[in-house]
């Protein structure tokens, strides 16, 4: 029914997370209907950041150059390395200003339904950077959520028997809950009472 | 903290419809962390779409010709003609193989909180196009919520005085439901039923 430029518009849409086909439909038309000045800048944006935006070699988050700003600070304390699932989690540890140190960002959870295993995830890359000779405590701050724990609790198998110590922020995010939209004074909390990982 | 190309994604994202800037931000990491081949058919699409799509010049529909196919096909009945909101509600109207006439598609409703009027609708398009010689009858199908009801009311007291004669799908849809949603047997009944438009 609609002709094909709107057609496969419609279709690239729902490759957005959330995105089912009456939205897709619904963005589409105002896209074209009501916003072709911001269309065109997300069209551009788009396959800018593509060009642009790669990971960062050691803490592997979005950046623009081989290291991202934090890692190439001398002033980041390098014996500490904090796990986190996302860039944004690795802001709200940022935002509570108790961490000096450095972090690793996932990019994701360990997630088997999702087809997401260790390999997936290049935990790996985790051990190596833990390695490095420099880092003496892995802080993991994923999410308290099940995914997040198992997460944790696979890291910490693997850490441990290399000697790496392991700690774990405290529980004080809530159970369940997503370190995204706590506030940060709780945050801070969680990691001044951080403990060693237990596997139960 | 984010890199400025990904900080662009993100604000550009924000243009689409319902989304805030969390869902933005999800978006973004997801375009650049799962799914860069679907980014780029995105960004590409977007960009294609904005070159290729237009307005049909007689109905006002997208189309990637100057006639849309439907206003093109000889085989309409040009005394007829459908007014609706969107081309999901044309697309509908088709569904219920119950409407051989043509169409014009308001691209939107009157809905003055928005700062949409007469003028940003083009509602004297629509009178121009009623006014061709050929068309004998227009049917209102504009959806049966507040502004809908709104929008087919100014219409009427514009095609009225004109001597258009003008009618309305009959209520069978539901009161405050959008014609996107009704099931095609509802509506093939709301269309056999149209009465003339009352001003009550």
């Amino acid at each position: 029914m609609n002709p094909s430029g709107l057609e496969a518009l419609i279709e690239a849409l729902r490759c957005l997370p959330g995105i089912g086909p009456k939205s897709a439909q619904r963005m589409a038309y105002h896209l074209l209907q009501r916003d072709r000045g911001g269309a065109r800048k997300l069209g551009d944006a788009i396959l800018h950041a593509l060009q642009a935006v790669r990971h960062c070699q050691r803490c592997n988050t979005f950046t623009e150059s081989d290291l991202c700003e934090r890692c190439a600070s001398p002033r980041r304390d390098s014996s500490l390395l904090c796990v986190v699932e996302t860039p944004v989690d690795m802001n709200m540890m940022e935002q509570t200003q108790s961490y000096q140190g450095l972090y690793y960002v996932l990019m994701g959870r360990l997630s088997p339904l999702d087809g997401i295993g260790p390999r997936e995830l290049g935990l790996d890359r985790v051990l190596a950077r833990a390695l490095d000779g420099l880092v003496t405590e892995v802080i993991l701050a994923t999410n308290y959520t099940n995914e997040g724990e198992a997460t944790a609790h696979y890291l910490t198998a693997m850490l441990r028997p290399k000697g790496v110590r392991v700690s774990r922020i405290a529980r004080g995010v809530p159970v369940g809950g997503e370190l995204e939209y706590v506030d940060s004074g709780t945050l801070a909390q969680a990691l001044r009472e951080r403990k060693p990982f237990s596997e139960g």
